[in-house]
């Protein structure tokens, strides 16, 4: 059993308006130092492989085939013991 | 200026909406190997403060005042050079 984590973030260039809106409600709650926000998506997925390189293979087609926009997203996979 | 990570959580025992969603539809694209997904929300912050303890101080009161709920949520902070 491994456990991953998928890290899925905005291409640059991409507006991001998830971080946009989270900066400004920070900044009209008074957090002026605020000077960026951006927003991440992290997939903590445990999978039944026999080995690290099999199980990397897989978390890469679930990104392919499901979790990233390959337009707008960069995508990370990290497996416990990396 | 520091940059920084809150990664925000549910508490254990708090159903995971996305996270089921996404497991069932690894599973349905034949992923079998998957056993859990959590869904975990990053927000990536820069700001504009003299020391790090008083960003962190920031950061918490962000945390408890707009980022998670504390019902829910569970909250973890680290600044870049910890």
């Amino acid at each position: 059993m491994f456990n991953a984590e998928i890290r899925i973030e905005l291409k640059p260039g991409i507006l991001d308006a998830e971080g946009k809106t989270v900066k400004n409600s920070l900044i009209s709650l008074g957090f002026n130092s605020v000077k960026d926000v951006k927003s991440i998506k992290v997939f903590k997925i445990s999978l039944d492989e026999d080995s690290k390189e099999k199980a990397r293979e897989e978390l890469e087609k679930m990104c392919e085939q499901l979790l990233a926009n390959p337009v707008i997203n960069n995508y990370s996979i990290s497996i416990e013991g990396d």
